[in-house]
């Protein structure tokens, strides 16, 4: 089964920013629940939109959540002050980070918290050069960042390679490059995970919904075993449990029967 | 973009079969028109369950059909009689045959026709000695079928392997088998196509639309190329087209953006 990170609480999303700015400590810890009880393994955090006091919020989000579920969290800031402050309090299991990249200046920031806090890590396919086209200039940057976490430490099955989706109405052959660096990946590094959100892919087209739904199945199919989400979305939801056992990965069907009689999709 | 072989044209289907035994000629063109209008590029007839008079059934079926469409016809039946009435009639472009096994009376049985008539041919991943279990099962026998069907004559470009799709529910890896054939097959035979139904696969389980959409996508993501399929099922089109852009097979995305705007799609 593929690991669910729960995507909701995100001040740039527009029903949460008010309640982050109000401190609405109910609804936090309301989104959180619902979530984990649809199925997300992580919750993640981003306040990012704060800019003046990102810190701060990050704090109140992380021990709000934890007053209500035992779930891990995703800490998901580019502001290193933001992510060590979320990782300080984070207190339910082993937390992620969301994401170090393969930039100079980047990497060095975020690795010391990754080892410190013994984190599982998204790491972005992206360098200093910018971001890549081909499955090539992905491969080239994702075994660099493979080589350098581990050699720094990271086991193997705390890296969440994430190939960086780019809109398909931007070239072709965005999907099918992004597919391509996701098998090579679990040929060469059947340990490794690979992780993605789902929106990017269908950015510029009418009726995203279906493109991002397809495009977790076409990703899931090579390899892809983590998702960032709306875990309250009952139709994908639906597609990730059928997906699961359809690649044999759900023994007797067992959890999407189970998830089926729960409600759990539609 | 994948072959659609549109599927609605058979009588084990309960709204098909009054409409063959009253000879209601204008719900079979219309419903052969519609299926075309859908995006079908073959439009599939069986008649297998009039046991008493399939031949002649057959005959009034694909006379019927193309006096409305000028698509080309599957013509479907285990019946070699039906199957040689139906091509000796099929005028609308190359005929396709549903289907030839590696079974050795099958074969010779239905192989003349094939040549005789030049037509596209489905061959069902089996033999005598029974339905395969793996994709080494099924990889043997679409060997034996491509070597001799290509020394008969046959053109790759007109061989269909269906790799033959049991239910997950008797098998936990019933789906991955298949996935793994197709893609061996595309590995071997880049011009030989992979065709299949989508029905088998959830039969037995709840939910069953998701599972076969999932399923079409994740073949499809492996190489398939052609379904038999019911071009009215809106949803299921919208996974194909979507499926096809982000496999990079539609420039530009033109293609589902014009079936969107024709509201072929939901």
């Amino acid at each position: 089964m593929a690991l669910i990170v729960g995507e909701l609480i995100n001040t740039s999303r527009k029903a949460i920013k008010p309640a982050v700015e109000n401190k609405d400590a109910e609804f936090i810890k309301d989104l959180a629940q619902k979530q984990v009880d649809a199925g997300a393994n992580y919750v993640d955090v981003n306040c990012g939109t704060m800019v003046f006091n990102e810190p701060e919020m990050m704090a109140w989000l992380v021990e709000t959540i934890q007053e209500k579920v035992s779930a891990p969290l995703c800490i998901d800031s580019p502001n290193p002050k933001a992510l060590e402050v979320g990782l300080s309090l984070a207190k339910n299991g082993q937390p992620m980070v969301n994401s170090i990249t393969a930039e100079k200046e980047r990497y060095s920031t975020i690795l010391p918290m990754v080892l410190k806090y013994k984190t599982k890590i998204v790491a972005l396919c992206m360098d200093d050069s910018g971001m890549p086209e081909t499955a090539e200039d992905r491969l080239k940057i994702a075994t660099k960042l493979v080589g350098d976490l581990t050699a720094a430490g990271v086991s193997e099955g705390d890296i969440y390679l994430d190939p960086l989706v780019k809109p398909v109405s931007t070239g072709d052959k965005a999907g099918l490059e992004v597919l391509e660096t996701i098998y090579q990946i679990k040929q060469k590094y059947p340990n490794v995970h690979g992780i993605c959100g789902l929106s990017n892919i269908s950015y510029g087209l009418p009726n995203r919904k279906i493109l991002n739904q397809v495009f977790m199945i076409q990703t899931m199919t090579m390899g892809m075993d983590a998702y960032i989400l709306d875990p309250l979305d009952k139709t994908m939801m639906g597609f990730v449990y059928a997906s699961t056992a359809l690649l044999g990965q759900d023994q007797f069907c067992m959890n999407y029967l189970t998830v089926h009689r729960n409600g759990l999709y539609e």
